[in-house]
This record gives C-alpha cells, structure tokens and sequence, in this order.
C-alpha cells in the first residue's frame, strides 16, 4: 500500500504524449498494490491505470504479463489492458521504471464472498484458464514446490516466534509435498493470486480480475486449489462446503476437472495453503510491527493447511470423486 | 501519504445511498493528504473524492472548512465543494470518522512554478480573500505568532541536531516577532497553506484550489506572505523577484494592499517562513528517518527567513511600497 516512484505533471504529459489517450487532467497516486507504484489518471478521453513497475516484478517478466493481459482481454476477459502506445509498445519508461498505461476497470472487492460471488468466481477462473491455453509464452511459477524450501529457509530459524512446533510442521509438510506433489496434470497460464481483492463485483455480477503479476505457466488445478484456500473459509477459519461446490461446480460446468485432477485436489489445495503460509512468514519478520504496511496474519493459513490435511477425497469439498 | 481508515465496499454503498450521486462504480484510496484519509470515488454519476477525517483534523472544526468550500464554490471560486446529501448535510459518518463527499476537481500541480503560475496564483488569492469576506463563520489561527513558542518548546531540544546554533536563532526569532508582529491589518478568511501542490493547473491556466484544512481567520497579508514563501524561490533557495512582482502585482490588481499591508510585507514573510520552519522541525523529530512519510527539510525555511530578515522594504519583493 504505497506509491514508491515520484511522478511529476510535467514528465507524465510528456510521456502520455506518445498515447492515443487524449489531454492529461489529473492524476493521483493510489494507495494499492504492494509491488508496483500505481496512479490513477483522468484525460479528455476517461480513466487509466498507470502503473510503474519497481523492482520486484522483474523487468524480463513484463512481455509476459503485459502479454497475457492483453490476450486474455482478447478473449472476453475483463482484465486491465494494456494500452499500446503510438509506436505499439504496451511497455514504456517512466521516471526511471518500466511503465505501462492500463485500462481501468469499474467494480468493488468483496470482503465477505457468499457462494454466489464464489460461483461467479469459479465460472471466471474456468474462462480465464481456457483463454489462456492458446497464449504463446510460458512464465516458470517460482513460487512451486521447488521454491518453498529456499523461502522457508528465510525465516525457518524464527517461525516458532509465531506458534509453538510451526517450524516442524512446516518442515514434515515439505517433505511430505516434496514427495506427493501431483505430476503430469493440464497445465495451462494460472492467476496464482486471485484473492478476493484481485476480483471485481458489481451487485452480483463479476465485473472484472486484476493484478495478474503472479501469473505463470502450472497446473490449471492449482490455481482452483488457490482459489478454494481464499474463498471458501470464513473469518473463524473453518471450511464453508457450499461456498466450496459452488465454487468447483460453476467451475466444471465451463472446464470439467480430470480424475486425476480431482484426486490431486486435496495435496494441491495443502500445497497452496502452505505457499500463502510461507509469504505471509516471511514477510511477517520483514515488516517492522510499527510499520504502516499491514502484515497478513500467518496463522490463518496454518489453519487452512491443517485442514487439507485432513481431507480425504474431493468428495470433502463439495464435489463428487 | 497515506489511508488511515478501511471502509469496505459494503458499508461505502451503503453511505452513498444516503446521497444523490448515483451507484458506486468503484474506489480507491489516494496516496494524498497527510491529515485525512481520501479516496477517489466512481459512480454513476462521475468521480468524487470521499474524505474521512481523522483525529488531527478537529470535528468541531469541520462546519467551518466545510461551510467554507461551499461559500467559497458558490461565489465563483474553484473549489472542492461538499455534496449535501438527500437530507441536507454536507457532513456524514463513516467507518466511525466523520465524512464528507466533496467535487473531483480536475488539474495538475506544478512542480517548479513559473511567473505565469505565480501570477495566476496571485490573482485567485486575491479573488479568494475578497469571496471570503461576507463569509459567517470564524476561526483562530492556532498557527500564528502565538502558538509558535509552544510548537517550538517540542523541538527545542533538539533544534541544534538539525543544523550548528538553530535553536539560537528560532528563539531570538519568536522574540522579535511577538514583539512585532503587525496587529490591526485587515483580516479574513485565509487559506494559510496554499503551497504549489494546492493548486491545480490545466496548462497555464488555474483550475482549482484544494486542502482547506489550514484555513482560518486571520490578516490577508499573511496570506500573501505564505505565498511568497511557498512559490517564489527557487530550488537553490534564492528569491525569485520576477515571480515574486508577478504574484503581487496580480494580486493587486484584484484587491489593492494598504500602505499597512505593504510596511508589514517583510515581518508577515518572516513569520510565515518561521511558521513552516517550526512545523517541519516538530515533524523531522516525530518521523522516524526509515518510515514511508517523507519528512520536508526545515533548512530551506531556515534560509528563506534569513532572506526574509534582510528586507528592508517591499520594494525588495518586487512592488512598490
């Protein structure tokens, strides 16, 4: 929740200058997005994004998530497109940074999702998944199996700070998904981030699906397991089963789900809590408790990943086997 | 730089029905404003800015500062002007703070202002003293000459940390100045904080003044003084006399300056530069070198009062006395 990169009037209408966008009237810094500087613009011809990008989000990534945004908007997703500029560049530079200008998009987040916004979810997740397969380029996901062990590494030493035997809990679910994890699933382009806050409603209607910078080539199945781990447990951490079924129902109505995506489900669904657990713990040691950035509480995907745990079959979460 | 306060979609609809203003389409917080917490809000009906007031900005003041924008908005000025919602108050509650739902004004803030700015600036000053003259409402200066020595007993201590024989030269000044400072000019509603980043521009023209935050009532001139300060030198701290005539000639030209106004010019300017000098100093002490807020130097106020002690006349500031 910051805006790290000053831009002033004068060096903005020298860059929107080279866009089709008509006269700059106003900007404002936004108090969103941890990773990159946002503003929001207004010219003579509406409301933009423009985002700089900062140096997390690696400038060798931006063909792909500027790409991807564009394709999928190609598709009928409502997502933020990227605007080209009049050499049809989607990405320029900005006050030092990679910048690009982005369409904005109505809608409001959801705090409290019913099962009919995660209906409405899992039916977006199912179309993003299938517009993305014929998108050409391919983004290695990072933050997999095979990078929570060097994460966990980063805050191993102080992890029971935050609860009694969280490091060995950590440390035998690696072991144990480092083993089980499920190979050989459809793999296609996932969101890998879609929380609530990254999906937009108007009344009940899914109105659009933002911040695609953790976007990269997996198993489409993971990205629902996300989806089940953000959505579908209320605030006392406990698993809500209608809210689950609405979820994977509406998704396999538009891209039914394997057998053997089925039977994955529940070590995909550990896998993730233990991804946002991880995150969330490290970050948890990185931000000062003083600090004005709002630390998300690790526990909750403690909770979360227990409760994969225990599952059995897919049955468990609200869809047949 | 910052949103103090978390309003949710929910209870944001939920508040603007109680308004005329359409369906929330969507918001966002601003990264502006160090006082309050802002945010840019989309409806049906066009953007607005959603302002939360939060503890360092009085309740009991707000019928002034509101009161105020629509006095001012009704006699010509471009303001930001607070909706009154359908029961007639321009003041609500939201997310336990007060509230208010004011105009999105269009334009751009000038980062190195030239004579043609200055100008401009001049003469909405002026435009602004004379709309606020039949204004109802009072409100003391608490940042005048005689709450400077109490700001200054916070920093005291400290003041030589910042630059060699500082304290010395705060206290001798506040002894000088208390002693005096110009009493029976004529008074009004001042804006008292009108910096470059409170005034909006589309191109050379002025399109808006915001932040009434600071405003009160108090002598014009120390209006104008504050303006000096704030547009008229140049990165290198030294006195720009083009901009400076530009700003008070066209001032002038709107409402004319008594002999009184002009023989007070310089010790109104010393006592504006101290004014800021006192705040920034409290304020450098306060935050913490590594956080987020961008502390504003005190030195360049130190150097603009030391100018502003070797006038001899207001002819030093580029018109006739």
């Amino acid at each position: 929740m910051a805006v790290y990169t000053d831009v002033t009037a004068e060096e903005l209408a020298d860059f929107l200058a080279g866009y089709d966008i008509g006269e700059l009237l106003s900007y404002k810094g936004i108090a969103e997005g941890t990773e990159n500087s946002n503003f929001l613009v207004h010219t003579s011809a509406g409301n933009y994004i423009l985002t700089l990008y900062e140096k997390r989000v690696a400038a060798k990534d931006l063909p792909f998530f500027l790409g991807l945004m564009q394709h999928l908007a190609s598709r009928g997703i409502t997502c933020p497109q990227p605007i080209e500029n009049k050499k049809g560049d989607a990405q320029g530079q900005l006050a030092g940074r990679p910048a690009a200008v982005i369409t904005f998009l109505d809608g409001l987040w959801i705090r409290r999702p019913s099962a009919v916004h995660c209906a409405a979810l899992g039916e977006a997740l199912a179309k993003l998944h299938l517009a993305g397969l014929d998108f050409g380029r391919k983004r290695h996901n990072a933050l997999s199996v095979d990078g929570w062990r060097p994460l966990f590494e980063h805050c191993r030493e102080r992890a029971n700070e935050v609860h009694r035997n969280l490091r060995e809990l950590i440390d035998k679910e690696l072991t144990t998904l480092k083993r089980d994890w499920p190979r050989g699933l459809p793999e296609g382009v996932i969101h890998a981030d879609l929380f609530p806050d990254n999906v937009f409603f108007l009344g009940d209607t899914l109105s659009g699906m933002i911040d695609f910078y953790f976007a990269c080539t997996d198993a489409l199945a993971y990205d629902v397991a996300v989806c089940l781990n953000a959505w579908c447990f209320e605030p006392d951490h406990s698993y809500n089963m209608t809210k689950g079924r609405a979820l994977l129902q509406a998704y396999t109505r538009v891209r039914a789900l394997g057998d053997d995506e089925r039977a994955a489900l529940p070590r995909l669904a550990r896998g993730a809590a233990l991804r946002f657990l991880l995150t969330r713990l490290v970050d948890w040691f990185d931000v000062p408790p003083g600090a004005l950035v709002r630390r998300k509480d690790p526990m909750e995907y403690v909770r979360k990943l227990r409760f994969h745990q225990k599952i059995k079959s897919v049955n468990d979460y609200g869809i047949e086997e």
